[in-house]
Parts: C-alpha cells; structure tokens; sequence
C-alpha cells in the first residue's frame, strides 16, 4: 500500500491569469509577475499563517487531564482530516490576533495566548506558519463554517494518522515538549524523524 | 522643536492600479482589490520581514568588546539613517535564509543564525518582523546597492537618534536583555517606554 500524496498545492484564488508575465521589474533583482495589460507588478512573497495549541482543563476535574482542540476540516485540501485552528494572516492584525481570529473562525473558541510555540517555514507553498500556545476560555467550542466538526480530545486519543498537515504533527510534538516550561527557545522546522511525518502518524517519544 | 514625523507608508510598487477595485469575492467574508479588467483577486496580506541583529568578537582581542554590524541606508524611506540587516522574505527560502541574504546583500555579510530574537507584527503597515540572533562569520562587511555604509560598532557607540526605525531599537534593546541567555522567550511588540520609540531614542536601562 503506497502513502497519500502529499497533498498537490491547489490552485489558489490569488494564482495570478494567464496574461501576466514574468518580468525583471527596473530596480529590481529577481523574475516578478506583471500584468500585460497595466504593467502592474504582482510581487508574491511568503502568507503567514497563523494559529494555536489550545487547551482546556475543566476547573472542577481534580487532575483531570489537559484537553486539546481540535477541528475537522470542511474544505480541501484535507477535507475530513483534523487540524489545529490556523489560518492566513490578514492585513491590519497581529499574529495574536490572528490566532485569537482563527480559532474563533474555526472553532467559535475564544482562547487566550499564553507565548510564541513555533514558527516553521513551508518554502514549497511559500507559507510560514506561527503556532501559539493558548488557553481556552471556556469549553464552549463549536464548528464555524470551514470546519465539519471540533473535539476537545485527550493527548492519548489524538487521531495521529487523520492528522491533516505534517506542520500540525510538528505544533503538537513540540507543544507536547514544551509542556511545564516557560522559558525555551521558540521550535522551528524539526530535524530527523520528526521532519518526516508524510503520512502523518504519532512521533516517537510523544 | 517638533518631533520628526513618523515616515509616511510611501507609495509602494505593488500598491495595486486605480482601476482595482473593492469588492467581497465570492465565498470569502471581507472586501478584496479587484482588477475591474480581468476579475484579478488581488489578495493583500502582511509582509515577512526577516533581518538579524550580527555580532562580530575580534578573536585576537582579549576580552574585547563584542561589536554590532549596522548599516546605513542608500533608499527611502529614511535614507541616511542606520538599521539592522532585514528586508522582504521571498518565495522558495525560510526566515532563516532570508535573514542571511539581506546580510549578504546590505552588508556582504557572512551570518550563521544563533537563535530566533524577536518577532514584532507592525499592523500600521502590513508588516511581521522577524529578527534573529546572528553571528558574523568574518569582519570582512562592506556597503552593498541599498546601504551608503556599514559598521561594526560597540554597544557604547550605537547611534540611537540616528536609527531609522522604532522597530531596530527594539531588536537592540531586547538583544541586549537576551545577551548570555540561552533559552528565552522569543520577544514580541514592547510595551511601556520601548513602545514609544519614535523619534528613536536610546531606551532606559540598555
């Protein structure tokens, strides 16, 4: 049995038509798209995308465990497969708020970031990715119209092999990591076996 | 005397042409820029800048002092007035490689990346900042097209009134806090006096 492809990237609504041009622009270094018709310079540059490893812990639940969210993605790619909520970054936000913005988009959850868990570069879809660690501020969470479904689940019950990106098997190992520090470095792209998480399944040591 | 005005967001070249215009896609939830010609989405999001704060520690020179690369900028906005290393990140490389090609290109610089500094989401102008902890590889640094000069300076000489932007005294300042410190947080948008760099100004306790 072969693995899933990683997923094709899918053409994008901000794929430019077929009239623009790659062009060096005067003043400048490197191939841009132009438009044939304006001449207006369409510079592509890396998307941020923003979110968070939210937890609960139900106040009354003497040790009980610490629960993560999670949603079911509504649209493709990975239609079906769970996520962390995250998504592009827009204009006129913080990385914070873009998170916070997120996870209420996705997740109608209102979360309260505790620090910066990871920032991992996607240079083959032109992406970095800025995970969170954050608090929910109440288990009151619900799908938003991207995603089918949203789970609150225990760490020993999260679907590694329905995951839907290897950058979420990444946030959730490094989170897991990170569990009782305050201060450590901000993770980045993994090393080694962690790096290889296509198709997604538990890491070793998680 | 009246403080110089922040810089103006100056008409940049992707700002889109007079015939785009606004108006919510098709499945989306906010207004975008439209081509009025050819239905162009032309989706605006933040920017990745990626810079580095470079230190250089002449190897002969007992005890000498650790020097920080800075250079000096030949292009608007603020021509004349000294930065750090930073500029727009692009397709097809990781925040860490962006951060070493602006090196390479302001300062023909050699950097090895020691650990991520500070990230700083800059609303008013679409922009994420992304400053790691560098160290120059040789002393060997000199002006490229975008700087008018370069220097290796002591902490005691950096020309704080002569910074072009809040957000380089900021990297500086929290460069400073982080010195000898192995695992910290990553720093993000100051609050309190570091807040209000502007006109820049060393800040209290550096």
């Amino acid at each position: 049995m072969s693995a899933p492809t990683l997923p094709e990237r899918p053409r994008l609504p901000w794929d430019p038509p077929e009239h623009f041009e790659k062009r060096i622009p005067e003043g400048d270094n490197r191939e841009r798209l132009v438009c044939g018709r304006c001449e207006f310079i369409h510079y592509q540059n890396p998307k941020i995308v923003a979110g968070a490893v939210c937890t609960w812990r139900d106040p009354g639940d003497d040790g009980g465990k610490e629960k993560i969210l999670l949603a079911k993605r509504a649209i493709e790619p990975r239609k079906g497969f769970w996520t962390l909520p995250a998504g592009y970054m827009e204009l006129g936000e913080t990385t914070e708020q873009a998170a916070q913005r997120e996870a209420r988009e996705e997740a109608c959850a209102t979360i309260e970031i505790d620090r910066l868990l990871a920032m991992y570069s996607v240079a083959r879809i032109g992406q970095v990715q800025i995970m969170y660690r954050a608090r929910l501020l109440s288990a009151d969470v619900a799908a938003g119209p991207e995603s089918e479904d949203v789970a609150l689940v225990d760490w020993a019950d999260i679907p590694w092999d329905q995951l839907a990106f290897p950058t979420v098997v990444w946030a959730l190992a490094h989170f897991h990591e990170s569990r009782d520090k305050a201060d450590f470095a901000t993770y980045s792209n993994p090393t080694g076996d962690l790096a290889r998480m296509w198709p997604p399944r538990k890491p070793e040591g998680v």
